[in-house]
């Protein structure tokens, strides 16, 4: 379990980033009870506030006061308020928004005029230390992103650094920064990773879940009103032989109708941890009234935001490596270094995908319109779905324009999956809210795929092929090393 | 979590038996990592084997040697063994063993010749500290329990003391038993304890969810070929408007068709531990060719079987307070104790209910026939439904025969359900693996009234009234006391 991941972490911090540093009472050992800090790698101080002094190698104990509080925010407003409509959520909490849908999203909602904390463990980065994996683009500390925000922008952006199994770090955040909305970005989110060894089998299913607990019992404690908006996938459902709805299905049986939860077919220990999170927040809607939406994203591709290209210090993470990397990012990765594609398996694997863009997109959807009281409101949160054969043919196709000579393989599937299904998943909910999608086009393509050749020095070939197997997981701790 | 449940708790032993006591991985801690001996409330030196020479204040640091390696068990063989069918499970894990169901089944498998070993933590019996409840019957330790049963029949229980969600202890009692099936009871499996606080919620997620992941990674690494019998429940189908079918039900839906599992709207934490424990089983059914065998069992009601009757000191547990009594057995103490019987809300309830002599024989029935490698099967272990209304009026006709003035008054539902519904659920496939049930039979509530008049003078009427609330569950660890 989480002792396993037990170890030292260094964060650069300015006096102004008080991290809260309590022993954990969920028997996770994931963090030490203090932190060094250190230098950073990619020092920006023309972004630091004025009167705030970089520290080195200070041990910090600390509350939960947030980075911002030195420097109070700015009033801002959501986009949506007017004076008729008092009550729009204005305080968005985005939990795991250090990461790479989360980081997007807080940009792009404190761009959109909401306020926003970002709750995050920061365990994402070392799980890249311990797997001896990287961003494909060089990422900034988190305290930096945000400085950087605040120069560019004049947005604060608070940060609460702690692990929300903790409740009393949850507990304090909550009512420090009384969010109207919750986004839930913070899970472990590869299905690879929780399938390595038995220990991040159980690390994902307890993390994900009881997290999650944690955050219903916060909201209904302390902010009833609060809407949660929780990131879910597409994985939920399997590969049924019938259309996927969004959530529900009504099903007559036996001469008598009723509309029930779709059943799931979960394929990872990973997506299994999501399933027990929708029970679990279905239950709480009915039981204590929470509104939630449950966004149940597919795979997601791209780097760019209108945020995140303001400055490179706000460059998102793009992950292509066997564990974290998701397939469209990876192939764009393996043909700008001569990789050939890895097709797991046959290949006819199809699934939902959607642009970074979009999903930043959809979760303000679900912000400004939020579920009513009680309400458990699922979306399918992708915009066109491909097979990864044909997501293979599109980058080849690509590839060649650019003069790349891109090949592609099939190898074992290191999955347990169909790889010839039928497959037909609704989304319309988050298009009748208002989303414009960004679909898959060939200029798109052409962009990702010079963005990676441009960084193609920084690619690691080690870590494009598959490392871990459904069948082989074991009990005894692996190290997966590049 | 698990931290509140830290305390010491006190054992009685013999020299022949050991108990593991390593500190634990899990991040629980609800034991200490040594256990102080004491005499037993109620000694039967009489029962104990010769050369065991009873220990009092003694601490033992130990190994996983079961009790029954100082006196070798003797030779015995399953019920359903020939000579041509060598295969047959022969030895049988009971997880929890030392429960209500776990303990009955465990009696039945010896008594029917195959070979079992009890794993248990006793936290069960902490719980009954802690909350200031008990067991209508006095129960004997555990170890009692079983010289009694050594010495009534000459058959040997093996007994495994310790905390399934700590893998060390889980995969020491696999290699050292070398089960043919394993019969999964270990969890906590009450609905109110995991609505009592956010601690108790998480607890029994944790738990419950960790522990049979566990296991099936114990079945995995060690006895890839054991079949694993797992305790769900009927709660875990909620009340949908439709027939419920066992496990599975084909969906035709705009034109195409598929069986699935049957969609669940389970109504605690605890019924909800159970539909993740059913989701991450069949995945490993699926993925590593586990086979497994899920009984959705309904309410279990009596307390006596064939083996539990042979000696006062194998006598089973019989709950009837607010937290752990199950419908039945609570109305026949109300009754005996002239309590008014407690209807939650309008007692439309309506529940699959068996006899206690049901569940050892539907447990026995899988292990006969077992699970194919890679099926996941799922049988709803029940025989007769009712409304709670049904039961309370039984339960009053009975008492009036016996003379007893039986009111009924309807109380505020402490639980978040539908009071008046339609309930139709299939329970074919036991019956037809030979199932043959006891049905609730005026002798049957006869003898319960008469058992529970005969103890009235140990019933606390403090413990009757429900406790806990679903909706006012608050984040701060809650005493519950009588």
């Amino acid at each position: 379990m989480a002792h396993l991941l037990s170890t030292s972490c260094s964060i650069k911090l300015s006096s102004g980033c008080k991290c809260y540093s309590k022993p954990l009472n969920q028997g996770l050992e994931a963090f030490p009870t203090s932190f060094t800090l250190q230098a950073s790698k990619y020092p920006f101080r023309s972004l630091v506030s004025q009167g705030q002094k970089p520290l080195r190698n200070y041990t910090v104990r600390a509350t939960t006061l947030p980075i911002s509080k030195e420097a109070p925010p700015q009033p801002s407003f959501g986009t949506l308020q007017t004076s008729n409509e008092p009550s729009k959520p204005q305080r968005v909490m985005v939990i795991g928004g250090d990461g790479y849908c989360g980081w997007a999203t807080a940009l792009h909602l404190s761009n959109r005029g909401y306020e926003v904390a970002i709750v995050d463990s920061l365990i994402r980065r070392l799980f890249d230390h311990q797997l001896g994996i990287d961003s494909l683009t060089p990422i900034s500390s988190i305290q930096n992103r945000l400085r950087c925000w605040k120069s560019l922008t004049g947005k604060s952006i608070e940060l609460y650094i702690g692990d929300i199994c903790d409740f009393e770090f949850l507990s304090e955040t909550f009512q420090s920064f009384e969010p109207d909305a919750v986004v839930h970005f913070g899970e472990q989110r590869s299905a690879p990773y929780s399938m390595i060894d038995r220990s991040r089998a159980v690390f994902t299913q307890n993390n994900n879940v009881i997290g999650t607990l944690n955050v219903l019992f916060a909201i209904k404690e302390f902010r009833e009103q609060c809407h949660l908006v929780k990131l879910g996938t597409m994985g939920e459902y399997g590969t049924p032989n019938i259309d996927i709805e969004e959530g529900y299905i009504t099903i007559t049986h036996n001469g008598r109708t009723d509309t029930l939860p779709y059943p799931k077919q979960a394929s990872s220990f990973y997506h299994l941890s999501k399933v027990h999170d929708s029970n679990n927040i279905a239950f709480t809607c009915k039981a204590w009234g929470i509104r939630a939406t449950d966004l149940n994203q597919g795979v997601v591709y791209g780097m760019r935001t209108d945020e995140t290209e303001m400055h490179e210090e706000l460059c998102n993470r793009f992950d292509y490596d066997g564990v974290f990397g998701t397939a469209l990012n990876r192939f764009c990765v393996q043909a700008a270094v001569g990789h050939p594609l890895t097709v797991y398996g046959k290949g006819g694997q199809t699934r939902g995908y959607l642009d970074i863009r979009d999903t930043v997109q959809c979760v303000e959807l679900a912000i400004a319109k939020p579920a009513q009281p009680g309400e458990f409101r699922v979306f399918n949160q992708f915009t066109e779905q491909f097979s990864v054969n044909e997501l293979a043919t599109l980058v080849t196709k690509a590839g060649e324009k650019l003069g790349l000579n891109v090949q592609t393989i099939h190898v074992p599937n290191p999955r347990v999956e169909a790889e010839e299904h039928y497959y037909n998943a609704k989304h319309t909910k988050l298009v009748e809210l208002g989303l414009e999608p960004h679909l898959l086009s060939d200029s798109l393509l052409d962009s990702l795929l010079n963005y990676t050749v441009k960084h193609k020095d920084r690619v690691d070939t080690k870590q494009i092929m598959p490392s871990v197997s459904w069948r082989k997981i074991g009990v005894k701790p692996r190290t997966i090393t590049a």
